[in-house]
């Protein structure tokens, strides 16, 4: 038998501010689909990465970051307020909303559309103007509420004999497909 | 004016099973403290890393794992529920509970005492029997309940240029240094 959970219940601490206005992929009760064809959501999600997005935090929260401008890069995590919820109910998607990528099982994937829509994200730390960090590749979009920020530490990801399936290693080289022709 | 943000409510989606009944590193209001010294509190750190977890997900939950296997490593997001309320409102900690190591601002550390304490961590994947998965290096207690599961994908974690301060380096060496005396 299942347990049964009381639910958690939490409180942003921030904002994302950047030009991101809406996802590249939509998510639904139907799956994924990208925004505007392969191609175009391709070069979309790329030059994202490029982006200069704020992390506005709460005023009452800045000896909270005291030291963060010694870290390169760090972790953050945000809620999927854009996905509906009742995308958040999927059990197998296209990743990517990919019509020739193979339905998998949601979390096999890293569909901001789950049960629940937690996102993160490693981000280059560039700037801090008191309680705002200004990141480079983070893929929220504006107006994401902020839960948590972590340093990013490498030890605490494995580099070495990670194995993903066959499908993800597709996505990824083509991926790395464009950026080296960019 | 800082932007007053609605709760967000989460539904755990599962359960840590292990042998960890208590935490390692105590936090209060007072700080973090470690439980028994310096290094018995490392030694239980450095032997949980081998600890086989069950993750016993809901067995609703089947088919949003399908193909969860091919991985060799997931991201787990738990939640640290053996944390008191008030020891979330730490604003800065000295990492590891140490009282050898300068207090910083809470976002600068991993502690699980946070403003919404949500955990992350990268745990080798060993096994699957239905919607229960079987990982070791998972740092969660016994009866964590689980947020979420995503797929761990090397290329998602800068390892070039990645900094972190000093007094950083000098905790993840002293870990390093234990591991190679073993």
């Amino acid at each position: 038998m299942d347990t049964t959970f009381e639910n958690i219940t939490l409180q942003p601490i921030g904002m994302v501010r950047n030009n991101i206005k809406q996802p590249f992929i939509i998510a639904s009760e139907k799956g994924l689909k990208m925004r505007e064809g392969h191609a175009p959501t391709h070069e979309m999600i790329h030059k994202a990465n490029d982006t200069v997005s704020e992390v506005v935090l709460n005023s009452d929260l800045a000896e909270h970051l005291d030291g963060i401008e010694e870290f390169s890069h760090i972790t953050i995590l945000y809620w999927a307020h854009g996905v509906p919820r009742e995308a958040c109910a999927l059990k197998k998607i296209r990743p990517r909303g990919n019509p020739n990528n193979p339905p998998v099982g949601l979390f096999c994937t890293r569909s901001p559309a789950r049960p629940n829509p937690i996102l993160t994200t490693v981000a280059r730390l560039v700037g801090r103007e008191g309680t705002t960090l200004k990141v480079t590749g983070l893929d929220a979009i504006d107006g994401s509420p902020v839960l948590d920020i972590k340093p990013c530490i490498k030890e605490f990801y494995p580099t070495d004999n990670v194995k993903i399936p066959v499908w993800m290693e597709k996505i990824r080289a083509s991926f790395r497909h464009e950026k080296t022709n960019d």
